[in-house]
Formats: C-alpha cells, structure tokens, sequence
C-alpha cells in the first residue's frame, strides 16, 4: 500500500467518523425532522453524503456493483438530474424510514466497501480525486448539519442545546481598525496543487482599485447601535429587496437574537445564551449585512478584494459559535463567520464545470445567489482557505454569516 | 371504593393503554414526523391527550396542583383559545424535544395523578363526566394515531407498513340491494344515559321524505368502473369547487390508490397490496362521493336519513382496513368506512357548548364541514353510536372515508 | 301578437335597458377594471348577460343562427362548462377589447336578434320560459353590478361615488322586538305560477321547532357596540374559520366601514359618508354576523324559518343604500340587506337540476357556500319573494349582506 | 432666452409630447388595465413621468407651489421612500379614477407650470439637469409603455395589434460570425460630458480576458432549432434556478410563440404575425439566453466586454420590432434587441447614488437583478449609449431582450 493511498483511507476513516461524532449529541427524532426546506434532517445529510461515495465512485468503478438499497438512490440524490429522479427536497423530514440505525448501517457498508477499493486500485489517480472530492463534500454538510440543527433546535420554543457544555468564554474585544491595500492587478483564484472545487479556477486576473478592509468583524454590540439607531425603520438604508422583507415583518433582528423584553439574549449550540456585545453578530442576510455598511458609511468587500487580503490569513478554526477578536492586525478571515461580499456568485473566466453528473456540483448555481468568503466557526478543520468561494441567496441567514466592512 | 369508580378507573387505564399500544410498531423517528398540517405526529397525540387530561380535570381540581411541565401547556394545546397560546399546528412536527421517552414518561405521570385524584372523589359525578369526556377524546386521537401514521407512511417512497401482518383475507361481496325507508317525523339526536358528545344533542324532530339508501357501501370495483368510464374528465358530474380540484390534478383517483401503469394497488396499514374490488372504497373526498353518486344516478344520504336508518344496525368493529360486506340486508354501517353525507356540520336546534374552554371542542367548527355517519375499521371499539357526528372538509380524504348511496 | 308575448317584449326591453342605465354613470374605464376575482368587470356583465341570451335562446333556435363574434362564445362564458372553453375569472379585467362601444353593440345586436325571435314564435312556451330566465339572470347581474362597482370604488383611496346625488336622509330607528313563531309542520320552496330558480324547489315539509325573530336589522349603531366591546379580541365568540381570519387582519369591522381616527366613516355608492347609526349594518360576512348573534345571546335564522316568517311580508324595494328601519312589526325583510342565515346551501329533498349546460345555474354551487334570504338595496324592482336563496361563502362581504337575528 | 434653455425647453416639449403620441393608439380601457404587478397602466405611465417632475423639480423650487392634485403624490409615486406613501404596485389597474382625460390635463398643466419655471431661471444649471434627468427617466417609461402594452395585449385571447399598420417587411438574415477582442486594461463607465445615469459611474478600469462576440443576434430559426432539439427537455442545459422554471411549466418557449398547431406565430405590436426565422429571438429571459447558449458551447458576454465591444458600434435606433441583421461586422447592437449579460447589477467601485430621494433612482435596485446591454425597437431615438445599463430579474421577459453569443 503507497503512502498516498494509506493517507487517504485514514482520511477517508476520519472524515466519515466525525461526520457520525457531530450526530452524537441528536437522538433519532432530532435527526429526522427537517425545519425549512433549506435545512435538511441530520439522517439525510448522513445518508446523502454516503450516497455520493456510492453513485459516483462505487457504482461505475466496483466491479459487480450492487446498490445497497436500490430505492436509496432516489432517496438520497440531492439536485442531480444527471443521476435521475429526486425525492422531493421539502419532504426529507418525512421518510422517517429508512431509520436512523439503518442509515448508520448503510453508512458501514459503503465505507467498508469503499476502503476495499480504494486498497485495491492503490495507484488510481482518478479515484483518488473522486474520494477527495467526496470527503471535501461531507465536510461541507459538516458544517450544513451544525447550522441544520441550530434552526431546528431554534424552531422550538423549549430552545434545547446542541450540546450541554458551556459556551466557552470569549473576552473584550479589539477595536477595529482599517487595513489599507493598494489594489491594482490581482490573481484571483485557486493557486497550487492542494485540493479546490470548480469553481475556484481558473485563477485569473482582476484589476483592483485601492481599497481597505476593517481589521475585523463587526459585533453585536455594534450591530445593536444600528438596531436602537432604527436601522430596521429607515428604507434609505436598504436595498429595495431587503427593505421588502423588513416592511413584511421577515427580517427585524438577527435571525436568533430573542427579545425577552427585558433583556437580549442569543440561541446558539450551547442553548440560549445572554447576547455578548464583543462576539462578531452572526446570521444576518446579505440584506442587514449591506444596510448596515452603508449606515456606517462603508460597504460590503467583492470578493476578490477579499481574497486579495487574506492571501496571507491565518487559517484559524473556529469553536462552533463566534468568539471576540483578540488580536489586531486583519483578524477573523477564518474560523468565526463567513463573510458577505458584495459579488453576485458568477464563474471564473473561462469556468469549466466537470462532465457528467458531477458537473452539477457548483456550476448550474451561479444565478441569483451571493459569495460569501472566509469560514465559520462550524466550518471543519482543514476546510477553509483563500480562495474558497461559498454562497447563498441574499436573504439567507441560517448559516454563520456575519459582517466585515470595507471602504 | 365504588362500583361505578371501579369501573371508570378500569376504562381509564384500559383506554390509555391501548393508545400506547398504537404506538408501539413505530420508532421514535416515526412518531415524530408531521406529514400535512391537517395531520400531527404520533407523539403530539400521545403528549395532548394526555393535556387533555392535565389541563381539564388536574389543573382545576388537584391540591397544589403543579404542572408536569410549564410548557406543555402551550406545546400540546391543540385549539382551545380559552386555555391560552398553542404552538403552531403546522410546526408540531418539528418538536423532537420533548423525546418520544419524555412524552411516555408525562403520560405515565399524570395517569398516576389522575387515578389518585379519582380514589380521592369517588362520588364526584361532574369528575366523572370529564374523565369519561378526556377518554371519548382519547378515543378520537386513536382513530387519528392510525389515519396520521397511514397518511405519513403513504409519503414515503418506500412504503412502510404498519404492521407486518398479512392484511386479512376478506370474501367476495354481497350485491347491492336498495332498503326502503317511509320517513316521516323522526326523533334525531342522542337518547339514552349513554355517553354522547355536545353536537349530538339536543334530541328533536325532523320530517323525513321517504328515502332509500343502498344495503352496502360502494366497492372498489364499482369506483373503478367510475373512474375507468371517465368520471374525472366530465364536469357535469362534479360540484364546482370539486371540479376544480379535478382540473389542478389533486384529484383523480382515491387516495391511497397507487397506479404503476400495469395494474392497481392501494396503501394500507399492512404495506402496499392489490387492489381489492371486492372491499370498500376508501379514502375520498366528499366531492368524488358526489360525483360517484351522481354518476349512478343516485345521491349521498343527509345525516337525519342516515341515523333514522341505523337505529338498529349492529355496532360492528373494524380491522385496519376495510372488509367486503358478507351478508345481505343493511349492512356496513358501522366499522368499515366513515360514509359521507350531504349535510353540512350545523347545530342542532336548541344546541348550547359547554361553558368555558372545553365548550371549544365541538361548536366552534360548525361551520363549512360535512358530516360523516358510522364508524371506520379504525374506530375503537365501544366509540361508535348511530347518532355519532363525525366532520370533515369536503375535500378531506386521509380519514377513510366512503360512500353509501341514497335515493 | 298575443298579449303575454308582447308583455315578455316589454319585459325584455325594459330589463336589458335598465341594465345600460345602471352603467350609465360610469366611465368606459370604471367598466374595464376587475377589483378582485369574485367581482367582474360592469363591460363583462354588459356582456355576459348578452350571451346568455346568445347562447341558449339564439343558437339553438334562430334559423341559420352564426354568433355576433365567434371569439364571445369562450370570453363571456362565466362557468358554464357544459358550453365549452371560458376566459379564466380572474382575468376579465385585462379585456380591453372588446370595447364598452363594442359590447354596446353587440347588446344591440342580440337584442333585436331576440325580439324578432320572440316575435316570429309567439306561441312557443318553452322560448318564453328561457327568455324569463334570462331576464332573472340578468337581474341578478344587475345586482352584481352595483356590489361590483362599489368595490371597485373603494379600491381607490379617491372614494369617488357612483352617484353624485346626496345620499336620501333616513329616519331613526324603531327599537327592535321579536316576533315569535309556534314551528310545526311549515310547507318550505317555491309555490305558486310566478318565476322561481330551480333551487326553490320542489316544495316540501320540514319540521320547525318553536322560534322567534327580530322585528328588523341589526344597526350600525349596535354593532358598533359589539365592536367596542371587544367583539373581534375575543375568540369565544367566533367559528373557528371566523377567528382564522380576524387574527391574520382580514376581518377588523364591517368592509367598508373607514376610521379616520376622529370619526367613522361608511363608503357607499354616494361616496363617503358618516357613519348612520340607524342604518343596518351592511357588508359583513358569516363569520361576523354569527359572531354578533352570539355576543347577544341569540343566533342566525335557518333558511326555513326566515322563508316561513316571510311569508307575508312586504316586498319593498331599495333605494342603493340600507335605511333606518321606520315600522314596528316584521320588518326590513325585503329591500335592504340580505340576511346571512345559519343554513348551507345544499339542494332541497328531490332536486333536479334542469338538463344540459343551463343545469349548471345553480345545483354544481351546492356545496361550501350559506344561503341569504330577503332582497337588497340593489335588489331589482320585481325580483325578490320569499323562497329566493341567494348564496355565498360564509367570508363574502362585498354584497350588502346584514344580520338578522333569532332564537 | 439663452441658447441651452432654448434647446431644453424644446427638448421637453418633444420628448412630452411623444409620450402623448405613443398612448394615441390606445383607447382609455386600454390605457386603465395593468396586466401583472411588473406592467402598469399606460394611463399610470402618463401620470407618474408627469408626478417625477411635480414632485421633483416644481415642489422644491416654484414659488409658493401647490400641488396639482394632493391625492397624487401618493397615487402616482413608484417606488420613493423617501417622498412617503405609495399606492400598491400591484393595485394601479383599479385607479379608473382619475380618468384619462383627467391624467392629461394634469400632464398639461404641469408642463406649462415647468415651462414657466424653465423660462424663469435660465441659468439654473441644477434645474436644467433635474429637468434632462426628468426627460431621460420619460423616456424609459415610453419603452415601458410599449412593453406593458404589448403584455397586456397579448393577454387578450382577441391578440388585439397596437398598431394596425403592416409589419415592415425584414431582409435575410447574414451568417453568423465571430468577433475577436484582445482584453487587456479596459476603462468602463460612462465618459464625456453628456447624460448619463448614476449607475454609469465612475468610470473605471477591469482586466478583460481576451475574449470574441458574435456578430449579430440569435435568430428565431436558430433558437427554434435549441427548441426543437429538445433544450427545454434537457437539464443539463440549464441554471438551477431556470430549470424550476422549466419544470413547472412556466418556461418553455419565448414569451410571445404562439403554437397553433400547425404553425408557428409571433404577437408582435402588429398583431400576431408569422414566426420569422432570420429576426432576432425577442422576450427570452436570462436563464433561456444562457442554456441557449451553452447548448451553442458559447456563453453570454460579461458587461464590460459588452460594453468595450461596443465602444464604436453605430446608434441605430428601432421600429418596434426586431428586424433581421443585414449587414457584417458587428451589428445589432443597438436597436433590435436588449442583450442579456452574465453580470449581476452591481455598484461600480466608488459608486454613490444622488442625496435624498432621487438617489433611490438606481442604487436600490442593484441586488438580484442581471445587466442588459444596448437598446431595443422600443428605445426611444437618443435614449441609447454604450455605458448604458439596463438591469431586469432573471425571469424577466416582457421587455424585447434577446441573445449575444460570446465565448
């Protein structure tokens, strides 16, 4: 066995069993219910991400291939019409069959067979792709099944904790300050032969203006000024979208700050938790995100101002909720939020996605949705890096996504 | 301890054992799931008949009475305005805390305190009155436990049974015959000591012009002949808002009814089975009940004619599913399929709710329903009456549901 | 030419023409707009009735019958699907052709069409009976007419009126009693040679337990103290579809009641105006007027209590707005509101609808929809009687619909 | 009178009364009707171009100004916050009051009013430039005008022309080609020194790739071919968002096809007409452009690369409808059809809107929405440039917007 391949079974190994370590805390009902269609039940995500393994590696490449549940193919297919018929994304709440136990089964399965493949086909480049591929996309639902969770557990007035344990504490935070870049031509895009999807490439020039970016995110207790200030009650504020959904009542606060009246408070995985003014706000939509900027007399990054200046970032990881900036200098590029920018989610110049099926992955997205840059507290070790372009619809607010200003 | 109290603690026990003992085929994920608003998880059954209880006869009547849970009592309220807020109904599947274990363990807290305080008041009659209401109630939401879970199970592409017994073979069926009724004067309403529920009452007088209904209920087999000569696509045969549920795809064919092209068959609680021409068709709205009997020339029965002509008709019980009619003469009326009638939900003159919030239970629905007379082989045993009042939303259909004709 | 054919000429033109007076005041614009699908355009009615007589009097009987403009036939079909294709409800607004100049014509045209039809048959019974019915269908038009511009009117924050002439002065009010009923045995529908629809009959028995009525309308004035009192806080006293609709802001005060904060105003077809507190209370649905009667400890009339009350009461006619009722006795049963009562619109015991498309009058709305009895404001001269059943949904506001009480 | 406020006063008098001319045609009915929330009434078109220069230009600066009609501010208000109240978008086709005559006398007076206040300050030069903003911001809605009444025509089952004159005869279409461009540092935005939207600027500098465009538009016969070979059959060629469209039936042919059967037609302002291959496809949305063109292997062109490809191009100006390419080299760029862009409507950088409400013109709407380029049939002579930039929703079809291949 070469050294490349043992490195990616114990990948493999690793990747697959933290996937059921982020389950340990749910009893089977959590895991079933699916709160918005959005969100996803934590089975699904169990099952879907092994269904990847299964359809795209087992199925053209094990010799003899058997699927393990035929139906699941349906079940557990995600957006891809290439791979056929899709159960409804709204109803995956309601297959309460197959059980949980049984999707731990399948997930057995398929990665005893998939072990024995890769062990028999040590020099297969191709395959090793694909299950890179396959493991950077169960990190994805990684972090999918922690903000899943969160907004299940938020739908429910007892407001259950993810997980027991203390929020760890944070402390005070650093003023912020602004970095000042010079723009000009840029390279923009992956770089280096480590792994990236898609739609990263192919790196490519942009031309910057000068530019500078706030040393770090923006707080809930900024964010509250902005809140007492009226913020939600002035439509100059707005992009007409975003003062749509604050006119109907959709947007008025942080998705899961509670108001008790008398006190602020914040859900997060460790329970509802007393807002803490120096922790960066989290769950806003593009639209609060934009608001806020402008009332500060900033704006939102493009993303490629971003990448521009995390170039050299720290990739640090986060503790599944946002702590307080510590340090000066451009800090929280990792680890604590993803960060809105002001580019519409578009491809690469000269973006060519995958053949076949996989070639839905990122490319049929690119409409109508958001780059958000960084990487969150919920985001999996290992995960993140500079030019990793994540999105979502503007008004999207389940995820960790928080604010860094520049101008 | 007296007789009578012997008996209703007996019954008490006896009837929310049974709704436990519904629940026992399905696992946790199952009860928790929530396939339509018009449905509610197994658990949310099991949790608000036991409020049911709590909340009506604990509450006012216990000393030092402490609820189980504070917020349960909100959780479990399903539509009682006057006991306060309810979680929203068509949010009660994503209630996965309390667990399926906690619910049990609620029921097996307040069955204790509940035994103790009806020990404790042996003479208390109006005590006894709403132990016997809260059990008629609990009665209802088995029948609901059982119609919820088919309507979940049927979503699922996989198509669960319920049980893994074997559906019971049923023989083939009596030909319909027309049993004549001379009407006149006729007492409608509740008689006797015998338990009956507000809407049943009072007793009073209606005239009846002479009618005739049919021995048996309308099989699969007639129902298809219906369907195969057309009856969705000819608009003279539908009542209008029927028609357009016709033209926008929701109807076209009883519900559980499952086409693969080759030939039929129909969900049940035993799993996916042949269509059975023989047995009753189940599962329709009040609208293809309409069209059915217009097709044939005939009419749907008003509840004055039904119950006029059930006075006598044997309270047979059912089995899960609906058998073939075996013997000649009026039969079925009890224990195979609710039969629709053509008599919107109204008061009977002189009605009058009780006072306070249990007078919610039953009035405040009479409005755009229609009655439906009889039992369903899903009904409890001991529930059924002739001057039972059952409704439903003309469109309704995961109740089963069939058609007696008349003329 | 026979006298009773030359008195259905007269009939004729004086009915087709009232219906162009009524339009008179109107713009072609005003005649174009749609404010809601339940209402139409006024140029659809102008038309709608035309082919009416079109369709089921010319085309089948004028010798080589070809259509004033064949594209009609499908653009002013209303629901008729025994006719064939019909322009979907909710989009007569966007007919700006034909022109009103054109329906004017085309009104013209079919009305000299059917007089030289009348005429050259003057003996044919069945021809004389289907004009009748043409001429009550366009009546009832012509009460739509003036409901539907209102609407419409008061969509537009300019209130314009109809009319510009003041609104007549009505009287105070006489103090309201009741008039008591001993029931028994009543003989219910149409009696008689005169005109009535399909639905008045047959006529037969019911059974009336002893009753009384109000000798007259409910008042603004009084409703208004149900208003005040807290009427639409308090769910108590609502059908539970009723309170779904006052909690989500549908349902807030009688619909065109305007409170300018100062002062209520009432809109009307004399445009704006205050509010009389002797006038009934106009344009409240169902849900409102069960409410109020249950807030007084009385209730709705049944239909067959109304009809049987009715039986002597004096037609009088209206005069475009409800006024003070000015009597002792049974009063305001005709002429001023109709009167929601506690009855759904279902078909009497016998009922046949008339064969062919025609059949679809009435029967195919026999579901989902309360009948009103009495006659309106905007009730035609000669069109009201005691059996007339005039139906809506239990939420319609837009007719002038008041309350009558019972017990 | 000096020179520039000669030729501004002119200017406005042309540009009004061509407004006026293009509502000749129609009559008042057609002028009142709004055939979905995204068109709006001619007759509203009339009144709010005139209201933009009341409320902007004569409330601010006419001495002891009153207002024409106080109703109208918020009648007539689209979309300006910053003025207050605005009557319902979706509610414009229910204002048959004011009438149109009343809508053009109010027109006449205020452009008397404006004249006089345009004579009164001719060296105003912050007047002069609300007033050409006033006149360029007319000039899009006489694009609208056209737009909306070509939907609400085409609505009509009648297919009524807006013009009955001929559709002008269109030449054979001249092969496609390809264009090739060298990229490099290019300046975007509007130069010079005459009119130009906010969004134009400031001009600034992007990297393009190297880069070609087609040289002409795609043609009805060629997107009949991607219509016949399946390309709404097939979801591979489609964004995500599009093929939703797709599958629910809401996409699947231009807006304005006809398909009889036997032939294929087009509704054009000329009534509906034979489908003529060699014009270019009109009323195409984004996500149709874009599966054309990755069925073509090509793509749609960035913004810039537009807009530097454009650089030269001749202004040709419309006949209200799309006529075929005759000439070589880069054609069509103007004139026939608004070309979709793969750019989002984003601020460029540096970007700031004008102070107070009129700063809501542009910068609000730059979330959610993608870039055309050029100008259209319906662009009014002298309203195009190739800084210009036009920006609809992705599901946007009613305007004349067609297809540019690049690659």
């Amino acid at each position: 066995m070469g050294a490349s391949e043992h490195r990616l079974s114990t990948a493999f190994a690793h990747v697959r069993q933290r996937t059921l370590h982020l389950a340990e805390p749910l009893t089977a009902e959590d895991c079933c219910a699916q709160s918005m269609p959005d969100a996803s039940p934590i089975k699904w995500h169990l099952a879907h991400t092994t269904w990847f393994f299964e359809t795209f590696i087992l199925e053209p490449r094990e010799p003899g291939f058997r699927p393990h549940d035929a139906a699941f193919r349906v079940l557990f297919n995600s957006y891809y019409n290439g791979v056929g018929a899709k159960h409804p994304r709204a109803q995956r709440g309601l297959l309460t069959r197959p059980t949980l136990a049984e999707v731990q089964a399948y997930r057995a399965a398929v990665d005893a067979r998939l072990l024995r493949l890769l062990a028999s086909r040590p020099d297969d480049a191709e395959l090793a792709a694909l299950v890179e591929l396959g493991l950077q996309h169960e990190q994805q639902h990684q972090e999918l099944i922690l903000t899943d969770v969160k907004h299940l557990l938020s739908r429910n007035p007892l407001y259950p904790a993810y997980i027991d344990s203390p929020l760890p504490a944070s402390g005070p935070v650093e003023p912020l300050a602004w970095i000042e870049f010079d723009g000009g031509l840029a390279e923009i895009g992956h770089a280096g032969d480590g792994f990236a999807f898609d739609n990263e490439s192919p790196r490519h020039r942009q031309y910057l203006q000068p530019f500078a970016l706030a040393s770090r995110l923006v707080t809930n207790g900024e964010y509250l000024e902005f809140v007492e200030a009226g913020g939600y009650r002035d439509p100059s504020l707005w992009l007409s979208d975003g003062w749509d959904l604050v006119a109907n009542g959709t947007l008025d606060a942080p998705l899961y700050w509670v108001d008790d009246g008398d006190r602020r408070r914040e859900f997060t995985l460790h329970g509802l938790q007393a807002l803490d003014l120096a922790r960066p706000v989290a769950h806003v939509s593009l639209y609060e995100a934009d608001a806020y900027a402008r009332w500060r007399g900033a704006r939102l990054p493009t993303e490629a101002e971003w990448e521009f200046a995390a170039r050299d970032a720290a990739l640090t990881c986060g503790d599944l909720h946002p702590r307080a900036a510590g340090s000066s200098g451009l800090a929280q590029m990792f680890g604590e939020c993803w960060q809105w920018t002001a580019s519409s989610y578009a491809p690469y110049p000269g973006f060519a996605p995958a053949a076949g099926a996989i070639g839905e992955y990122n490319g049929k997205f690119m409409v109508n949705q958001y780059v958000l840059r960084g990487s969150s507290c919920a985001t999996p070790h290992g995960h993140a890096r500079a030019s990793y372009r994540n999105f979502f619809p503007a008004g999207a607010r389940w995820q960790f996504s928080g604010i860094r200003l520049a101008r």
